[in-house]
C-alpha cells in the first residue's frame, strides 16, 4: 500500500468513512502520515479534521497553510491561480519542484488545469522516476486522452504502471480512432485486454478498422461520419441534424450516397447552413470530392490533404461504397511524425524511443548504428593499409587524406538530400533523371574545379611540393564527381531495393566517398609521386 | 510574335476573325503553320476550316486526327478520356512527350484535367526549357492558384514570364491569405506591381495583414471570418447565413463577440446545425477556444493546432477584440515547410531552390557550404601535421585514424540529433538537462568501452601490436565522451547566440569530434609508442 502507488491509496481512501480515515492518520508515523494526507482529496479535508485529535488537526492545517495551500477550501483563490497559470517553460520546473517536495496535491491541481497533450509532454520531458509519480497524478478519466499524445515507449511503459480496470476505464470512452490506434501501437497483452473489454457493436467496429494496415487510408480512417440521401431536402437534413444532439467530431461535412449505398458527393456544413431548406442535398453538395480508396497509401493521402486544402475526405471500397472518412487532425499527426522519424533515422534513432530510455537500453539501440558504422570505417581503413608503403615514403599524404574523404562526403549528402526529398515529393521521375543526371555533374565539375585548385593551392604554399598538390586537386575533382554520381544513384537502387533511402542512404554514401577518397587520392600518389 | 510566347500569340487569335486566322495560316511557312494551329482553340477550328482551300484544311485535319485529336470536336471520345486519366506517374512523361512533339494543345489538356498543386509539381519536375512551354499553356485563371503551390525560386522566374496584366489577371481572384503570401514572397518589382493593382478595401486589408511578420499568428491569419452575437438566437444566426450565400473557405466555426466587439467564443457549424433555433448562441458557443496572440511564433501555433485537434482558430489583439482567424490548411502548409526546411538545411541546401537551376547558379550556392567544410577539413589536417614525426615512425597510425574520427562523428550525431528534437519539442529544459547529460554520458561509456576494446582487438589482430590497440581504445573511448558532450553542448549554445542548431549544428560537430579524436589518437601513441 506504500509503494507510491498513490492512485490505489485514493481510491482505498475515498471508500473510508472520515473518521476511520482520521484514526489511520494519527496511527501513522508523521512522513507516513504527510505523504498519505496529499492524497487526501480538498473536500474531504474538512470533513476529517474534526475526528483528529486537535494537536494533529492544526499541525495539518498549518503545514497545507504553509505550504500555499489554503487547506480545505476546494476553490484556490485568485494569487493562486496566477501562479497555476504559469506558462509552459515553468510548468516542468514547478511539477519537478512540487514532485522533489512530496507536494502531490500541488502536482495534481497543476496537471488538472493543463490540456492532455501539454500533460503528454511534460511526462516525456520528467526522469523515469518522476515520471511515475506524476502519471499516478492524472485523473483516469484523461488518462486515456494523455495516452494518446505519447509516444510509443513511453506510452506502453505508463499503461503498465497502470490497474488494468483503471487501464480499460481510461481508454474506453475515446474516440474510435484514438482507440484503435492505441490497440494497435500498445503491446500485445495490453491490446487483448482492451479488446475483451470493447463490447458488441463497438468491437466489431474496432476489429474492422484493425483490419486495414496503419500507413493506409483504412488505417488512418475512422467510422463516425453521417450520411444522408442525395434526394432528401436541406430541410429535413436540419430536422435529423437537430435530433443527434451533438455531431461526431470534426464533422465539417456530411456524406452523401444513393439508394444503393454508393457514395456521391459530399455535403458542406457550410453549403447546409446557407442553403435554401426546399433545396435538395443534391443540388448543393460538392461531387468533386473523390473517395479515396481503402488501399491508397497514408504518404498518398497527406499529400492530397495538403494539396486539396481537405478538412476531411470520405474513403470508399473498391465498389464506391462509403466505409469511413478521413479528418485532418490524423493528418497533421500523420505529417509531423514522418518529418520527426525522417531526422531521427539520418542518425540511426527511433523517433519512438524514450529520451529519458536506461542508459542500457539506450545504449545498446545505438551501438547498432555505431556497429554498422565501424563496417564503413574498416573498409575506409584497409584501403589506407593497401597503401602503406607509399605513405611511409611521404608522410604529407596522411595529412592530407581526410580532406579528400571529407570534401567528396559533403558533396555527395547535398546530391543525397535533393534526390531524397524529390523522391518524397515525387518530382524525380524517370522522365527527368538525365537532365538532373547533367545538371548534378555540371555542378559537381564546376565545384570540383574550383576547390580542387584552391586546396592545391593551400597544400603546394603548405608543404612546398607541386606534384603533391596535383595529386590532391586531381583526387579531390574525381571524388566530387563520384560523390554526384553516388548521391542519384544510391536513392534509386535502395528505392528499387525496398530499403527506405533517408535511412541507409548516407551510410552507403560515405562509404562510396570515403573509399574512392582514399583510393584515387593514395593511388594517384603511388603512381605519380613516389 | 514567333518566339514561343504562346499565350500572347493565343490572346491576339482570339480577337481576330475566322477568315483572317485562315488567311494568316496559309501564308505561314509548313513548320510555323503547324505550331499557329496548335494554339488554335477546338471550337474555333471548326470556324476557320471552311475558309480554308480545301488542301490545306484536309491536310491539317488529317494531321490532328492521325495525333488522335478528332479536330473540330471539342468533347473528346471516351478512349481520349481514359488516355487523359493517367495516374500522376505518367503525367510527367505524357506532359513531356507532348511538348517534345509540339502538340501543345494536347498539353493544354492534360493540364486542365489536374489540380493546381499537381501543375505546380509537374513544372516543378519539368526542366527550365520545357517549364516556360507548359507554364504558358496554364490557364490565366488557373495560373494564380498554381503560383502559389510553386518554391519560391520557380515561383519567380515563372511570375516574371507572365505579361503584367496576365499576372495581375491570374493573382487577384486569389483567397486574401493566398495573395498576402504571395505579395510577400515575390520579388519586390513585382509584388509592388500586385499592390497597385490591388484596390480600396481589399488593398487596406493586404496592407494590414503585410505589416504582421510572417512568422507569426499576424502572418499565418487571414481575416474572412463571419461573426455573430452572443446574444443573438440561432434561428436569426442560420437567417443570416442563408443571405450570404456561400462562406469563407475553411469556415467551420463563426467567431462570438461581444457588444463592445471583444471576443467570447466561437460558434461550430456543427453545434449550430444541432441546435434549437430558438436558443440563444452563448448557450451554445464554445468558450474553452482561446483567441490566439497576434505575436504568437508560427510554430507554436502549429504546436497548438496538433495538440487541440484545431481546424481554425481566432486570432484576437492584445486587447482581445477579434482581427483574423488562423485556417489549418496553411498550419499544414507550414508543418510540412519546416520539415522541408530541417532536412535542406542539414546539407546546407535551401529547401526553396529550383532542382533545375542553371548549373552555375546552384554550384555557386553549394560553393558556400563546401567552403565552410573545407575550413574544418583543414583544421584536422592542420592538428595530423602537428603529428607528422610520429606518424613517419609508425604508418599504421594513418591507416586507423580516420576510425577514432569517423566513430566519434557518429556517436555525436546521435547525441545531437537527440538535442535538435528535444529542444524543437520543447522537451528539454533547464530542469532535466542534468539528468539528459547523466544518461548521455553513460551510454557514452558503455558504447565507448564496448567498440574501444572491440576495434582494438580487431587492430591488434591486424597490426599485431598490443601498444596500437591499447592506444586506439583509449583515443576512441576519449572522442566518443567528448562527442556526448559536444553533442549536447553545440545546440544549446548554438540557440543561445541565436543561431539555429539544425543548421550549423552538424558541422561545429564534425569539426570537434575530428579535432579531438586525431588530436587524442596521434597524441597518446606520440606519448606512448614512438
Amino acid at each position: 500500500l506504500r509503494e507510491r502507488r498513490y492512485k490505489r491509496v485514493r481510491k482505498l481512501l475515498a471508500r473510508m468513512h472520515p473518521a476511520k480515515i482520521a484514526a489511520l492518520v494519527e496511527a501513522l508515523g508523521r512522513e507516513e502520515r504527510d505523504a498519505l494526507w496529499q492524497q487526501v482529496s480538498a473536500s474531504m479535508e474538512g470533513r476529517i479534521l474534526p475526528h483528529l485529535k486537535a494537536a494533529l488537526a492544526r499541525q495539518l492545517a498549518a503545514d497545507a497553510a504553509e505550504r500555499g495551500e489554503p487547506s480545505g477550501s476546494v476553490d484556490t483563490g485568485d494569487s493562486d491561480d496566477s501562479r497555476l497559470s504559469v506558462d509552459a517553460v515553468n510548468q516542468l520546473a514547478a511539477v519537478r519542484e512540487a514532485v522533489s517536495e512530496d507536494r502531490l496535491k500541488r502536482v495534481g491541481k497543476l496537471l488538472h488545469r493543463m490540456h492532455p497533450a501539454k500533460v503528454a509532454g511534460l511526462l516525456e520531458a520528467l526522469p523515469p522516476s518522476e515520471r511515475g509519480v506524476v502519471w499516478s497524478m492524472v485523473e483516469t478519466d484523461r488518462a486515456g486522452k494523455v495516452l494518446t499524445y505519447l509516444h510509443d515507449e513511453i506510452r506502453a511503459t505508463l499503461a503498465r504502471e497502470l490497474d488494468p480496470d483503471d487501464l480499460v476505464a481510461a481508454v474506453l470512452p475515446l474516440d474510435l480512432d484514438d482507440l484503435v490506434d492505441l490497440i494497435q501501437q500498445l503491446p500485445n497483452d495490453l491490446s487483448d485486454l482492451l479488446m475483451q473489454a470493447t463490447s458488441g457493436a463497438r468491437r466489431e467496429q474496432v476489429e474492422t478498422l484493425l483490419a486495414h494496415p496503419e500507413d493506409s487510408a483504412g488505417g488512418l480512417m475512422d467510422t463516425d461520419f453521417i450520411e444522408v440521401r442525395a434526394e432528401v431536402r436541406i430541410g429535413a437534413v436540419l430536422r435529423y441534424l437537430r435530433l443527434l444532439d451533438t455531431l461526431p467530431s470534426h464533422t465539417d461535412q456530411l456524406m452523401v450516397m444513393d439508394r444503393q449505398g454508393l457514395y456521391q458527393g459530399v455535403l458542406r456544413l457550410s453549403a447546409l447552413v446557407t442553403a435554401d431548406p426546399t433545396w435538395r442535398v443534391s443540388e448543393v453538395m460538392h461531387t468533386d470530392v473523390a473517395g479515396i480508396a481503402l488501399d491508397m497509401p497514408a504518404t498518398e493521402v497527406a499529400r492530397l490533404f495538403q494539396d486539396h486544402d481537405l478538412l476531411s475526405a470520405p474513403v470508399v471500397d473498391a465498389d464506391q461504397r462509403l466505409v469511413g472518412r478521413i479528418t485532418v487532425d490524423d493528418v497533421v499527426d500523420l505529417i509531423r511524425e514522418d518529418a520527426d522519424r525522417a531526422l531521427m533515422q539520418m542518425a540511426g534513432l527511433d523517433d519512438e524511443a524514450d529520451m529519458f530510455a536506461p542508459v542500457l537500453v539506450s545504449a545498446r539501440r545505438r551501438a547498432v548504428w555505431l556497429g554498422i558504422n565501424l563496417v564503413t570505417a574498416f573498409l575506409a581503413a584497409w584501403v589506407i593499409g593497401r597503401f602503406e608503403a607509399t605513405l611511409e615514403q611521404l608522410v604529407a599524404l596522411a595529412v592530407l587524406m581526410p580532406i579528400v574523404a571529407s570534401m567528396g562526403g559533403i558533396a555527395g549528402s547535398q546530391t543525397l538530400t535533393l534526390m531524397i526529398r524529390g523522391l518524397a515529393l515525387g518530382q524525380i521521375q524517370k522522365g527527368n533523371l538525365r537532365v538532373l543526371l547533367q545538371r548534378e555533374m555540371g555542378t559537381s565539375v564546376l565545384n570540383g574545379l574550383l576547390w580542387a585548385a584552391v586546396i592545391a593551392l593551400l597544400a603546394v604554399v603548405w608543404f612546398g611540393n607541386w606534384g603533391l598538390g596535383g595529386v590532391l586537386g586531381a583526387a579531390i575533382l574525381i571524388n566530387l564527381l563520384c560523390a554526384a554520381l553516388a548521391g542519384l544513384a544510391i536513392p534509386l537502387l535502395l528505392q528499387r531495393m525496398g530499403i527506405d533511402p533517408a535511412l541507409a542512404g548516407s551510410v552507403v554514401l560515405t562509404t562510396v566517398t570515403d573509399v574512392i577518397g582514399f583510393f584515387a587520392f593514395l593511388g594517384l600518389a603511388s603512381l605519380w609521386l613516389v
